[in-house]
């Protein structure tokens, strides 16, 4: 008898008729002969209301009081999915997160999952019912409840897929699977049937939003093989699983675009050791996700370095870099609106040369100006005009034949 | 220092402006050199809510299920108390019931409190901090979240401070206190300032529902001095206490009012042992609460048995004795409607002669026609045609001078 973890996002049970949709599902997976742990989110807008509230009060909230408040909305929805699944004539039990054994470490808001302590979950399964997990929660070492932050609901079903020793960790979302591109920019964009950990990985952080890194960070460490899919049809959708069981043929798996993005340049920085951490690390205490970076060395003993955040930083960051670009000895702090970044991701671009040479062939076709370039073993990544992403995505879909 | 518990309901903390009311008044006590522990209910009508949310599921939820989703609602309520708290710039710290230490027995829905361990309370006090708990909910032996029914919040605060040894425990709610008689049907109704634990539960189980019968019992238990006020002013209340600290001078404390009354009448009804036995087992097991009974022996081996039973659940009282009518081989069934009990109440009533025929009096002066007596060592109840309730409050309430 297999043991299949379903996720459902806060979209599939947004509403009573969707939470009876996933029931039918969960009930159509028992039915099928697996025994089946659910992992559910709070229910549509539910976490934003209540930070709603919690703002209304004040701006900042202690972090313990808010991930108490926050927590109730995943409560609300274990408890209706476990009655649902219980009008289907299933025998069904909820399980909070400090419940189901997700012991977290770290803040309250931002906690990450120490443990899996899944005793309570593992028995409900062994007694024939669906256990219904709480996603985005656990307690704290001193017994407090406390978050997991963005993404924490995929990764409490992973982890709860690891702890389970699950044949499969279903993630049941809005969209079909991973794309090779984003189908809003390329009509014939084509869905992946896998993909490997570190390809997703790349995919992830670079925009394609359909699952949170920590989570694929979380299954590759486990080899947990997820299975991305949608929860509006029965069609398979993406799994996501280690290279080894799969194909290598392809050398460019996909394309991902984040097109909100500023390119900052500070000119004519004096090269002397700890100028860049001196940078990186007061942007970095100040919250700013710095996304490219890159360097070029210049004459004269000056770097340029070159970086790009997202836009909603750019006040903080000018802020900061303001002053700094004194205190350092640099020239000039420049910056460039309306960029934006591809990137192609494939696993199977180590074993093949000229990959980056066709991706810079399929812009310069098109007319595309390149402001920067980055790479690492598994992408490329491109800085251009974000009024010509729509185009350059094209141009790379149909060069690389996706 | 002394420690004072304050128990707020769902009207009081209804929104965030009110919250802020109940922060203050909190701020206030604290201030003052107290250490206070907060017990808060579920806001307005969110029990309500999740619970019309559920019966959208199923009409019968599963009990366990329907807890963990009832409980939310004070868990929201704690953690916007503490956040408001923290904004006005004390130190609060919130409990779920679980966490505080609230240790149920019994059905998840109807849970009883077994015991209190509240350490972690006291040593948030200790540390100088509000402790803010959610009433309503604890924790069953085997780790579950169960409800406490109708009257846990008020339960949940008496509990606590009795745990504490606290000095007082301050009931706020949307009326000043507990009056003579319903201000609604007599305008020069008075407040009382002191009564005692027997009287306030008379007084609740006969309609003056600003206090639930089980948190006036579980303070009579314990000796916790009980103060019923208003959270909209700062007037004192009604202090609810022993008799023996208070005068005994008022033979008549005040009146109860209850207009939703049916009365059932069995005639001619065999009289043998475990006869009315039956018949209240059978009323009892379908949930029905009777109030007054009253049998008469008349000729013949035959009684007739009167009570009375709250207008909603007269069709489920005739399906059931319309059957056992005849079984128990009584001779007619008859009930009705648009009756209703009041009640003078009163400690002093047992040292003091003649209550019940003043009372009596009263009514007969008014014209008004008394179709059942029934009395207890501190109440006198009659029951009365619905439509002369209010002449009939007027008239007792004029007659004892209240």
């Amino acid at each position: 008898m297999a043991v299949i973890v379903q996720k459902y996002g806060g979209t599939s049970v947004g509403s009573i008729e969707r939470i009876f949709q996933v029931a039918k599902r969960v009930a159509k997976t028992a039915a099928a002969g697996n025994q089946v742990a659910v992992v559910v989110s709070a229910m549509g807008d539910t976490t934003d209301e209540l930070l709603a509230l919690a703002k209304q009060i004040m701006p900042n909230p202690p972090e313990r009081e808010l991930a108490m408040l926050l927590s109730t909305g995943e409560q609300v929805s274990i408890a209706l999915v476990a009655m649902a699944l219980t009008a289907l004539g299933l025998e069904a039990v909820s399980f909070t997160g400090p419940q189901a054994g997700v012991k977290t470490k770290g803040s309250p808001l931002e906690a990450k999952i120490a443990a899996f302590e899944a005793e309570r979950v593992k028995a409900a399964l062994k007694a024939g019912k669906i256990a219904v997990v709480a996603g985005f929660q656990g307690s704290s070492p001193d017994g407090e409840i406390h978050t997991l932050g963005r993404g924490g609901s995929d990764t409490t079903a992973v982890a709860l897929a690891a702890a389970l020793k699950a044949q499969i960790c279903e993630i049941y979302t809005d969209v079909d699977g991973v794309y090779t591109v984003d189908p809003r920019l390329v009509d014939h964009a084509s869905k992946l049937a896998e993909i490997t950990y570190d390809e997703m990985l790349e995919m992830a952080s670079l925009g394609a939003k359909v699952l949170h890194p920590r989570a694929v960070e979380c299954a590759k460490e486990h080899g947990v093989i997820l299975h991305v899919r949608s929860s509006f049809h029965d069609n398979a959708g993406t799994l996501v699983k280690e290279v080894a069981e799969m194909e290598k043929e392809a050398a460019v798996r996909g394309i991902a675009c984040d097109v909100d993005q500023v390119k900052i340049a500070l000119r004519g920085v004096p090269d002397r050791p700890g100028v860049a951490a001196r940078i990186f690390t007061a942007i970095g205490e100040a919250g700013i996700n710095v996304d490219l970076i890159v360097q070029s060395l210049r004459r004269n003993g000056e770097n340029d370095i070159l970086f790009t955040i997202r836009e909603e930083d750019f006040d903080k960051a000018i802020a900061i870099l303001t002053p700094l670009t004194k205190e350092i000895g640099a020239k000039e702090l420049l910056h460039q609106h309306n960029v934006a970044k591809i990137s192609v991701i494939g696993a199977g671009m180590i074993h093949q040369a000229g990959v980056a040479a066709k991706m810079f062939a399929a812009l310069g076709k098109a007319g595309i100006n390149i402001e920067i370039i980055s790479t690492s073993e598994i992408k490329i990544s491109c800085l251009i005009a974000a009024d010509r992403i729509q185009d350059a995505a094209r141009a790379i879909h149909d060069y690389f034949q996706l």
